[in-house]
């Protein structure tokens, strides 16, 4: 039962989704390729902090974690794999997002507790470094299963 | 002087900014166009509760209007048109960023002000809807002069 399980999916996101769910597909598309690079660069930011490329900033740290907390469940993200958005425009999400989305769901919901964890452990280098270690992990994990090598459109 | 106005503009962001200054002009286009994504879609989020498309729901607002704060002035926005992001993919940044600082980073100003402003505001649907006018006319400021109507390289 396909369309039960996108129900279940799109349920999942908060209730202000609803009208993201009535954005066209490319503008899905393009909003949630546009909210992984924020992530992207923010990961990065935070990482070259742990690394000691740039030093430790408390404040910034836990800007850039505020970030990607707010990014991994606001109806952003998860609500913008909505149905229909397999296709639409230039896209690296596997079709496996819409086949098994109670997996998708769970490798994505991983990825939100360690994004919300995220600010609380900014404050301190160590914390960061731990957590952000915790973050890469539920990266992966969907980025192994759900994101495809090269765009398909 | 160029230099001496880029080196102003530049030095007014963040810290942290130093690290993301070394990014590939592409990669600093790339990511300001997604910050735009991201507050653009916020922006309409919380312009659709203002309206009374979808109902008014404080705990969604507030997340919406950090993003937006947020990403107002991390390095993210302001230092992703640093020297020599002018061009190198394609844009709709207007020559005048670079070629009148001062103005550029002033219009910006008062994007950052308003935006810094809306977390607070988005606690009643009434002070959000005076804050969310105020941000609409920073957002159109800039855009006025310094975002082309079409993409150049």
């Amino acid at each position: 039962m396909k369309i039960t399980h996108i129900a279940v999916l799109a349920v999942a996101s908060l209730s202000a989704s609803v009208a993201f769910a009535q954005a066209k597909p490319e503008d899905q598309i393009k909003y949630r390729q546009s909210a992984m690079t924020i992530n992207a660069r923010s990961n990065g930011a935070l990482n070259a902090m742990a690394k000691g490329d740039v030093p430790f900033n408390k404040e910034v740290a836990q800007r850039y974690a505020t970030v990607i907390a707010e990014l991994s469940d606001l109806p952003l993200l998860a609500g913008a794999y909505g149905p229909g958005t397999d296709r639409g425009a230039l896209t690296k999400a596997d079709p496996k997002v819409w086949s098994e989305p109670e997996k998708f769901k769970a490798a994505f919901d991983r990825f939100t507790v360690a994004a919300k964890a995220l600010p609380a452990a900014a404050g301190d280098l160590a914390t960061l470094k731990t957590a952000l270690a915790e973050l890469g992990k539920t990266c992966k994990g969907c980025h192994d299963n759900y994101r495809m090598n090269d765009y398909r459109m």
